[in-house]
């Protein structure tokens, strides 16, 4: 029998998160005034003890207990090597694949969703509302909300909820809310339905409404959350990354690759910035976060100062970004088709510590269709661009015949998602072109922002 | 942090299947002479390697290591002590959560379709038929062809067809075809077809177009595969118990109480038969195949001897029946629609060794609501009669004031049967009767069939 799965055990699950601030240096958000801004300004959207986290540069946090009590219910999770799929690729790569998709939901998200809540609670929070592009988020969030007793209402951007209803049952399911976005019910909601009706809606459009949603409640007891980019967001998803050191320990490897794919850039903080810890220390790794051709917000957009939602709500933010008011094509992979990418993220771009590639959508399915048929688990859409970036390696691998140990997050499940898989087996997929002449224009909504600095960390 | 998961270590996956029928007595399986048929009987339609395992009566069988390694994606899979559960519940018992979700099918099926691909891969066959209710057997088969590259067709129940499209994506993902039953590719599916053109399907129709596309192959080189009922299926699943009985045993519990729900008997089996030899051997268990109200075959339909088939192309089996052309009211638990139950548990039953119960569909889906936001796993809606009857047991041990381990086989999640869970949401279910007249009528179909003994096991 040979040694598919490496598993860890309940107590081996690690009790502390990694936190990159710590080791990176970062250009501050800034406010409308184009300076940065303190904590107090973001206490109307996030409780404190989250922007505590937010802006914390301490390098290890504890995990709560109460955290861990709940992850326990699908956290450790496994890690398999895709002897199958190596198989199938003819190649001497070896690819161990952490599997984020055992949770409930199907995915890494309640990683976070989980922390967040527990936070939101321990403040005296009662109701949560978020976005949502593919549904994973929003019905993380809903399940850990149904674990706190906390309400939650999920605005899910148009095309995804049309094409996913499932994901609202299963919000509904855990007690959730979820509405299609952009709605009526915001006033954000209403501005774009009133110029573009037929809108597919994106997770900028999704945030506005959230954000707004969350800091017109006159109770106070309403707060907003985010599934990605922020800071804290990719500090609670680093228990992946941890996890997979210890496991790869266990069979004695060290990742030569890793490779995660990245929309705001959490599952790939979740498994990469632990190990981007030890690039900075010395250690030699290629990290690939992979992104949509149709989305290439880290391969083609410039480093600015943006908003992170389209309505500008949020503070100007650091990072990668396509223009806030951008509306991306509306490929299969919801959780991919944003407009910007974590500023830590962005940060370890401008480091020259990770490499970003893209993908287009047609290799993300074909990859995604092997991988089936190989390993059995059938990976989300977003997952498929990781999947189809690791073939490509494995057959450089095979060509300059070297064995390697690539690492590989796959982030979620398609269960979900088996509608774009039956547009992809009926041939009805296409690889969705950008829209150049609006990419163009969008880059207007961010042009007379300050520019921030260049930095180097190291 | 409390010991929510209890896990087995790859090496501790069990190396044989227990087989029940070393230990109980069984009528003989006849012909249409009305005499006990030989193995030779069986050869057109499955392998002769399986027609051995199903006529085996040696206890322990060896796990093949070519299915340990297939196995090995998913298994040993987790058992969870369901804290939250038991808390919404305000119960003294302890109920432990066999977890056979976590497949990449989502359920217990695979179990069985890795081992039935692999002895038939063996005998030389390239193709495999089979029929499926809800979808999760015939995605488990086509997941398992998918390993060892044999062609896998399924005629799927058309109700089911019709409201799990998602179901048909994930067989076609694996490279399987999925046809809706009744079909125009069989006789068996014409004859249906004309008298009963609006039909919802049944299992027993399905079965039997199934058996006929495997016989009526002239190449030989295709065989037909049972998700459930026969032996060897049984067998395949035992190791679900044997697993959870090493890892009660890590926390030094035995159970009081065995639940899990029973259409053809399957995943009821896989949980309970280990239990079953230790209850032939001294110890007091209660266990419990729960069935839906609507379905009542091991809780009104006699014992009796009946074909499996709506067709009649198989044997006679000694089981409990509500006749092999009843079609059961269109319920969403599409695995617990089957007119028959596997002849070793209907020997169980006449042993006094279970005790078959039945609940309502709204009652099962009321549990599943109350476990999803409780444990957050969603259930399949088949599972959710198992909770159902867990939420009884649990209750009579409040009133009881009695401490008692219940331990639950969670068969299969809800995340492909979420339009079921939307419907029970918007309050458009509702507890279907049995058309009590088409009941009685059905029984017509074995009453000119020799009796089975009643015999005593033990």
């Amino acid at each position: 029998m040979n040694n598919k799965t490496i598993i860890l055990k309940p107590n081996e699950i690690p009790r502390q998160w990694y936190n990159i601030a710590a080791d990176i240096k970062l250009n501050p958000p800034l406010g409308p005034d184009g300076k940065p801004i303190g904590p107090e300004a973001l206490a109307p959207v996030f409780p404190m003890n989250l922007i505590e986290q937010e802006v914390s540069i301490q390098r290890w946090i504890d995990i709560p207990e109460e955290v861990l009590n709940i992850l326990a219910i699908w956290r450790p999770t496994p890690m398999i090597r895709a002897y199958s799929f190596e198989k199938a690729l003819n190649t001497p790569a070896r690819i161990y694949i952490k599997n984020e998709s055992v949770s409930p939901p199907g995915s890494h998200k309640p990683n976070t969703a989980v922390a967040q809540a527990y936070y939101n609670k321990e403040f005296g929070i009662k109701r949560l509302t978020t976005e949502t592009g593919a549904g994973q988020w929003g019905s993380a969030l809903a399940f850990a909300g149904s674990q706190f007793g906390l309400d939650v209402d999920v605005f899910m951007v148009r095309i995804s909820y049309d094409q996913k209803p499932f994901r609202k049952t299963m919000m509904e399911t855990w007690g959730g809310t979820c509405l299609s976005s952009p709605s009526d019910t915001t006033q954000a909601g209403r501005n774009i339905l009133e110029k573009y009706p037929d809108t597919p809606g994106s997770l900028g459009i999704a945030i506005s409404e959230a954000i707004e949603a969350a800091v017109s409640d006159k109770t106070g007891k309403t707060r907003y959350s985010l599934g990605s980019v922020l800071n804290h967001v990719m500090l609670h998803q680093t228990i992946i990354g941890l996890e997979a050191k210890k496991q790869l320990e266990k069979v004695g490897e060290y990742p030569n690759v890793i490779i995660a794919c990245a929309g705001g850039g959490s599952n790939f903080a979740g498994i990469a910035y632990p190990y981007v810890y030890d690039k900075i220390n010395g250690k030699e790794i290629d990290i690939y976060p992979v992104e949509p051709e149709a989305c290439p917000t880290m391969t083609k957009a410039p480093f600015v100062y943006d908003h992170g939602d389209e309505a500008a709500y949020t503070p100007l933010l650091a990072m990668h970004s396509l223009g806030h008011n951008f509306i991306p094509p509306p490929i299969h992979a919801g959780g991919l088709r944003y407009h910007g990418i974590a500023p830590t993220l962005s940060q370890l771009i401008n480091d020259d510590l990770i490499t970003p590639v893209a993908v287009t959508q047609l290799e993300a399915f074909k990859a995604g269709i092997l991988f089936s048929r190989t390993e059995g688990i059938i990976p989300a859409p977003e997952t498929n661009h990781a999947l189809a970036y690791t073939i490509r390696e494995a057959e450089k691998a095979r060509e300059e015949g070297k064995e390697k140990t690539i690492l590989v997050n796959l982030s979620g499940h398609g269960n979900i998602d088996l509608f774009s898989y039956q547009k992809y087996l009926n041939n009805e997929l296409s690889n969705l072109k950008l829209d150049d002449e609006a990419l163009e224009k969008s880059k207007d909504c961010y042009k007379d922002f300050p520019e921030p600095e260049i930095l180097k960390s190291v």
